[in-house]
């Protein structure tokens, strides 16, 4: 199934620090795209593309925001 | 009545593990964009336009956050 | 008053199914647009730039993920 | 104080209906966009200029989507 | 440290009204971006500049609408 | 491991004061933005265009405003 060739990066949520999950996110945000794009090529134009363009690096900054909150949520906030 | 037309591509939000729940939300965004634009051909451009496009991969990958936070909550994030 | 104008698509969030969810969602970000923008011929136009643009297919996507999230909160995600 | 000057266009969030709750999102996005920008020519041509803009249309439906959200929950949903 | 030179623009997420609720949202709004960017005169340029464009006055109330919902929150939605 | 490199900026969500949730939200921007992005030639050049545009100054506020929610959850709103 599509399940098998898609390599587990989140056996879990659960992560001892807010920095563990923080990395858990950032690491969500580019299995994700890898996911959506697996040409290594493309993905590294996309990348040079948006290395140094503001708004991008900012959408990305978005993408770990949103996945960040709930990897919080499920750690109850690491209190 | 239009129910009818549709696949039902969730018939639960509930799933065995974190990844999933990713697959389900991949699955959910696709077949939104599906149900929104039915015609084979118009989504075949626009699937070639925005695959080595950064700002649309990351809505891309936006769009599955948001799915997966749903999908997160549903499952009580798996704990 | 401005309620009676408009035609009650949503009597309540309550729904059998997650896909009737889905439905309901996509239900209300058409009419929500068509309380905005009344005019048909306006909104015909509208709906033909926005058929082969993948960031505002994108974009309507994203709009179904924001009000499912609010009915399947309210469905208790129909566990 | 500023607040006198800003017509109380929200002394509750409580509704009746998810419909009611629904033009309420709808007046807090209008009544928002006009504290910010109180120049009534101003407002006739910005709301000229999104009003056949597929994505500045859809832009007011996802602030409605995101005040109605709060309202939602406010009103437990109308359960 | 730098929280002494930020003014204290929020001592409190809990307001008495709703409406107090969506100007500490927007006085939010206006401080945040304030506090990126400092220098008054690039500021000024700035408003100028979103003051009659649809899509940044909308960009605007929506940074209100995402600071609200954490404020109706906080305030059990004045129940 | 990748966390070693990485400087532990949130030890903790928890903060005593809404002003101070709002310094670590801003930091925690600032220094995802930072991982992204390690090259500090390309974040002065990237610091600098974003600085007097007003969307992408919305933008930064926007992302401020999503992690300041995850800290405002976590820490109760300060009730």
């Amino acid at each position: 199934s599509e399940e098998a060739k898609v390599e587990d990066y989140m056996p879990s949520l659960i992560t001892k620090t807010p920095l563990e999950g923080r990395l858990l996110a950032i690491k969500m945000v580019r299995k994700t795209i890898g996911t959506i794009q697996r040409d290594p090529e493309i993905k590294q134009t996309v990348r040079k593309e948006y290395e140094d363009d503001p708004q991008l690096l900012m959408y990305a900054a978005e993408l770990v925001a949103i996945e960040f909150r709930t990897i919080a949520i499920a750690n109850k906030y690491w209190r």
